[in-house]
Parts: C-alpha cells; sequence; structure tokens
C-alpha cells in the first residue's frame, strides 16, 4: 500500500470557507501531508464539486470524493436534486430576521456537518492524521442558522472525536471566530484561488447572483475592497 | 411520499446490545414509530446484516441497510474484509491486560460508532424523530477498549447530534451502565430475540466460540444462567 500517512484532513466543498481553510493546513502541514475530502450528499448539482477537484489540484493535495446520497432519502431540503421546494433568495441575515433571530434555515441539511466531520474522523484515524480542519464561520452560526457551525457544535464534536478517536483525533474551526468577510481578508492573505471557487446553491453556468450564499459571497469581498475573482473569469 | 414520521431511530448490528435496545425502543414507542438502521461498514461477513433483518422482522420494525464501505478503504482493522490481520481470541478483558488496563483493541473500527451515530442523526432529523437509541455498554468502555462506547464519548456525541440537529435530538443509550451480563438479563426480562442474533466476528456457519465476542457473548449468559438461545438452535 502506497504510505498514505497524512497530518490533516480538510473538509473541502469549493466554496470560500473551505479553501481557505485548506490554504491554512496547507500552510502549516505542506501539501503532501494533507488529505482534502469532498463529499457529495445529493445536491441540485455538481459544480461545487468541480470546484473542491481544481482548488485540491492547484494545491497538490491528495483528494477524495464520497458519495452520501442515499442518506438523505427522506429530507425535502431544497438544496437536495429530488426536492421541489425553491432556494430562497434572503441573505441570511434576513432569513433569520424573518425566523424572529433564530432558528434553523431552509437550506439546513440534516446533521450534514455533523455526518461529514464523523467520516473524515473515520478517514483520519485510518491514515494517521490527527487534525480534522473544518471551514465554520460566524456568520453561519449567528441564530443557529445552521446549527452545524455553532461554537457549542464545534466543541462538542470535537470532544466527540477526541474521545471516540481513543485520545487521538481533534477537530479544528480555524475559522470560527471571523464573520464572511474575516474569512475572505484571511484567505486574501495566504493566496487562496478564489477564482476556482464555487458557492452559488444553484447549478447555472454562472453563479446566480441572488442566492443567500451568492449575496453573502459579493458582501464579503465588497467589504474587503476588492472584486471577486470568480465573478470576473 | 409515504407517511415516515418516526420517533426513534435504532442503529440494529444484530447483536445482543442493539437488539436489547430495540427491545426498549419498541416497547417506549411501538414498532411503527421505531426506524432501524444497519450498516455494512466492509465486514468480513454479512451474517449481522442476516441477523439484523431477522430481528427487525420478528419487531415488525422498518429497517434499511447502508453501505458505508469506501469509508474503510484505508484502515487494516482485522474486522475489515480486505485485511490479512487474524481476529484475536482473547477477551476484551484479556486484551485491555495485554494493554496495560487501557488502550484500543485491535477490534476498534476508526471512529466507526461516531460516523453511524451521526448517520444515524440525519436520518433522525429528516423523518421527525427526536431519539437515537445505541447499545453502548460499561464492558466495551472499560478502559477505552473501544473509545466509542466510553461515557464521555457518549456524552460529548449527545451533545453534539442536539446543538448540530437545532436542538432537536438526543442521543440515548440506555445500556451504559450495565455490563453485559446486565445487558441480557435486561433483555430477558423484554423477550428480546436472543435466538436470532449473531455475535461471532467470524463469518462461519456457527459461532466460532473463541473469538472475543463469542466468548464475552458465552460468558454473560452463563451468569445469567440460562442457555444461549442461538446455540442451541
Amino acid at each position: 500500500m502506497t504510505n498514505m500517512k497524512k497530518e490533516a484532513i480538510v473538509l473541502l466543498s469549493g466554496g470560500i470557507d473551505s479553501t481557505t481553510c485548506l490554504a491554512l493546513a496547507v500552510e502549516k502541514y505542506g501539501a503532501e501531508k494533507v488529505f482534502a475530502l469532498s463529499v457529495y450528499y445529493g445536491q441540485k448539482h455538481v459544480k461545487e464539486m468541480q470546484a473542491a477537484e481544481k482548488v485540491a489540484r492547484y494545491y497538490g493535495v491528495l483528494r477524495q470524493e464520497i458519495n452520501l446520497a442515499g442518506v438523505y432519502h427522506w429530507s425535502d431540503c431544497p438544496l437536495l436534486a429530488h426536492s421541489d421546494k425553491p432556494i430562497k433568495h434572503e441573505t441570511y441575515a434576513e432569513q433569520l430576521k424573518e425566523l424572529g433571530g433564530t432558528g434553523t434555515v431552509t437550506t439546513y441539511v440534516p446533521f450534514r456537518n455533523g455526518l461529514l466531520l464523523s467520516y473524515s474522523a473515520a478517514i483520519a484515524i485510518s491514515v494517521g492524521a490527527s487534525a480534522i480542519y473544518y471551514g465554520a464561520h460566524a456568520d453561519d452560526a449567528a441564530g443557529r442558522a445552521y446549527p452545524g457551525c455553532t461554537p457549542e457544535f464545534v466543541k462538542a464534536m470535537d470532544t466527540a472525536i477526541y474521545e471516540g478517536s481513543g485520545l487521538i483525533c481533534h477537530l479544528y474551526a480555524p475559522l470560527l471566530d471571523l464573520n464572511k468577510a474575516g474569512v475572505v481578508k484571511e484567505g486574501l492573505q495566504l493566496g487562496a484561488p478564489y477564482a476556482l471557487t464555487w458557492s452559488c446553491y444553484e447549478g447555472g453556468d454562472i453563479p446566480c447572483g441572488v442566492c443567500g450564499t451568492c449575496r453573502d459571497r459579493a458582501a464579503a469581498f465588497a467589504a474587503n475592497g476588492v472584486p471577486d475573482p470568480a465573478r470576473e473569469a
């Protein structure tokens, strides 16, 4: 068997946050010690996967793509290919306001992040890695819009992974205290290849510009006073 | 879509512990409100799966079988079909003694239980269930032989599932304070169909009788002063 010894696993969706995480992990461990994991869970499109592939190639890190689509057979989350529900055009902040300040947004996929992190832990232990990098940040956590991004969840999941791995593996969420603009700032400093990333929930040729994640992404680049390189390409 | 509203998900491997958990969940919620989940993760044999199917049919609960074999591509745990490592014949207590009182036994599958519980949580939220039943017990937890069975792991995983589900779902490990003999005692009182269960790590026509789990199972029935109905069949 090839020497698969790695130091860190990075959950890589192909968006801004996970690409920034990958940049941090590569800076710390070197590309050859980093393993990127991308998960197809039944999304409406594969643009994210294509972006993740490009980002992983850019850094020269090994990447595995896994298919967990079956798990969401009974979910009607609008991000899923079998759902007829429309994807809302409000920003997360606007959706949270509608929810009265706290509550899960419609694009929450049931325990997806917990499942992906557990999968990452299984692989991490198998390849001797003791770190899992995860791109949760403060904007996603606000008001539990995405409950799998809160500090409370990250802390509990870290303990579960540490205990469940026999005191070997830890979960790191290096962007947890940053908002989206702060994440972009961090990534720009690291030279993260944002031109290769994909955030839009829709699967068009170019980002729709109006879904919640497109609008939040645009605001984050605007806050940094730079154009989004993926919109210029 | 069929009305899939459930109350509890039970991780059902087809062994003594998970069958006892299923008995408890059915007693509390009724068979029609319970969903059993069985996971193939690359084991050397499918005897457990066949046992899980029989147990689920006995109770008349809906059961889904999922395949996560790909996740353990890089693991050489001896329970996996692609591993050449032999399965040890010592009891867990004997293996722990060899490890100096604490440490992971060779049949630990990397973060398997965390992964299975996360998968359960994803399904639980999708079908409206707020409880996940899990058959971890004290003998498996002792000395962190199986770190995914310790009270520390269960507590952290419960918090992760509760937080990550948007404060909806809890993890229950009703056997956590019992040893294997106590689990069997509980199941006998509930009339659990132990004759249908399978524990042996090997995949022969009848249980090998010498692997760690066979020996622990035999001791648990002996402690209750009853024959193992699966050995009489």
